[in-house]
């Protein structure tokens, strides 16, 4: 059996890869009078007083939703909120076996930004944290920037900020073994969606000074037509002389090339005009930009994908069960640019020195100190 | 410690009385790759070309919400969706517990009608079935009226139908244990809410033939000033010689007493004032609307109470655990009349011939038998 069908086997053996489970027995009377009618009513006429006893007495104090519209599920496009539950389940399952967190997959019968925010809005009371997922470019930004102002828990788009985070950290460590500085490393982001987008405004943030966002069309300039909004926002921060051309164009005197785009479509030739001790993030799934036996031929130092398989695997797993786990335990309101670096430095951490190398910038998503490292540097960041 | 003591500090232990939990393990990379990337796709684009298959590979086969928009609940009235909270886990503890259900809590931050429906079926399609919980009336009877045509997944509110379910039951037992029969039984039903009115239309289904519904005002007939649009409704089939008066001018020569009303309202002389035989259902939280000792001094024969103290405990967790269990084994999309009857026929069927006296008409809550007898009712009566 190939890995799609022993997918689709073990998907049917479990049939729903979570499960509700109670953390109270209920096999008498007194503990049915305790757990519900008439104690139950005790914590309500607590929380009925105060709101936030919510998050002492119920499933608030740990619980979040993960919740999409169906329409940018992995590399499978807008498959709808039935077929983007596996997805989301299977974020759940993350949650809870990385960073302890209990979490609910919701797939919403809606793709109007509007309703999505007023739907998301009308659930949040059971909830302490909100993890987008899977929602297509540009409405996901809307809806995030909407929710936070909107809500009062913790509202993170995993495509974006995730990813942001863990591709900061790998490039905190390629900066490192390269020799190359945040200030003169001129970096390529290919692809302007979710992903591309936040990467490029976090690289900014840590202090990245120049960053060219590209889409299948070439260097995202001024004279660029049909940019969505966020699109355009994004060229007051990036391509600030205003370059215009392919992608081999950008290539030309690149350090950093981070590519979340499509398989395949990085040259020998392009590593090979980029400046020396070239670093690459060729983080198309499954097939990346560029094969690293190939970019290491055309003499780039650092090569770093999505897959398991080759070294300096880039995976979000290590950034978001951590960052709600310190969210929740620490009652943030909000998942701040601070805690956002903070999070990277500390996974890049992760690689002590004696073992950094081009072949060994990410910790391993199995490693066990991962979440709770990201979690202490998120709660030493909340803002009171 | 009394017992709102004890439950408060068993809820605060608990933190939260659900846990999210993973049925898949993650611990190696090709654990990753076969319950998340790259091996869910293939659930994914199995269920986007026919998502009936959703029921094969995800949680929707065996997970219903609990959803409440915090506005009746249980004695403690309109008190938000925060506070909603711990009888809505609590609920799911119950379904899961008695019914291996697994039963998600969402509790509403808004009661307008409107914003209820497309909440509910905005995020629908996760889930098996909708229990709506704790919604006042008479906007839960629209509320659920709607969401019964809108979505293709059973929809069932609790407090109306559950609660006629175990009521039905214990009054089929009521009339053999008394000799009377439903044709001749005149019945009143006082408190004309979501419950009185789901008992009274249960009733009537099953074919009782003279009910006659009563609230705090006393007998609602056509001169009652005020009546909401489903009270109105009622008036079609209840007290059809327009009767007008107190409660206490209902109770003469009645013959079975349905309270879901207030503590201690009913007195002796009204119990006295009813046929031979009386039976009286003071199901009145946690006080009922008399007293079973009183009821009983004053002739009535049968008395059974919502409390596990006395005998005859009408409890509606012998019938809703069962009653999804059923929904979703079958994958019936509408909850019934005929199911409700089914299942109110197998919870009478549960105390047998010879156990059946006037202090043994409703089988114990933790009767183990229960939940598959009513899920099996069910499952017979579902239209393919």
């Amino acid at each position: 059996m190939n890995i799609n069908e022993q997918a689709l086997k073990m998907h049917e053996e479990w049939n729903g890869k979570l499960e509700i489970t109670s953390k109270c027995t209920v096999k008498s009377r007194e503990d049915l009078a305790i757990a519900y009618t008439p104690g139950v009513a005790e914590p309500c006429r607590v929380i009925a007083k105060d709101k936030n006893e919510a998050y002492r007495y119920t499933i608030k104090a740990n619980t979040i939703a993960v919740i999409s519209d169906g329409s940018a599920v992995l590399g499978l496009g807008n498959i709808g909120p039935y077929a983007a539950m596996p997805v989301m389940e299977g974020k759940a399952v993350l949650f809870k076996e990385f960073g302890g967190v209990n979490a609910i997959p919701i797939c919403l019968d809606t793709q109007d930004t509007e309703e999505i925010i007023k739907t998301i809005v009308a659930i949040a009371p059971a909830f302490g944290g909100i993890n987008l997922e899977d929602i297509s470019a540009p409405r996901c930004f809307e809806i995030e920037e909407r929710l936070k102002k909107l809500l009062d828990i913790p509202v993170f788009h995993d495509d974006q900020h995730g990813t942001a985070i863990v591709v900061l950290a790998g490039a905190m460590n390629a900066l490192k073994v390269t020799g190359k500085t945040k200030e003169d490393c001129k970096v390529i982001v290919n692809g302007a969606g979710s992903a591309g987008i936040a990467i490029a405004k976090l690289l900014l943030t840590y202090g990245f000074c120049h960053v060219t966002l590209c889409d299948i069309n070439g260097i995202i300039s001024k004279d660029y037509k049909n940019l969505n909004w966020m699109q355009e926002q994004m060229l007051t921060l990036t391509n600030l002389d205003n370059k215009n051309g392919s992608l081999a164009d950008a290539f030309v005197g690149a350090d950093l090339f981070v590519g979340v785009s499509a398989p395949n479509i990085v040259t020998k030739e392009m590593v090979a005009s980029m400046n020396k001790d070239a670093i690459i993030f060729a983080m198309a799934n499954p097939t990346p930009e560029i094969m690293p036996d190939l970019a290491k031929e055309a003499g780039a130092k650092v090569v770093a994908t999505g897959r398991s398989d080759f070294p300096n695997q880039v995976n979000n797993v290590v950034a978001f069960p951590g960052i709600f786990k310190g969210a929740l335990e620490g009652r943030a309101t909000q998942i701040t640019e601070e805690m956002k670096l903070a999070a990277a430095i500390a996974i890049a951490g992760l690689v002590e020195a004696q073992d950094l190398n081009e072949d060994n910038i990410m910790p391993q998503p199995f490693d066990p100190r991962v979440s709770d490292v990201v979690s202490n540097a998120v709660k030493a960041n909340i803002r009171k």
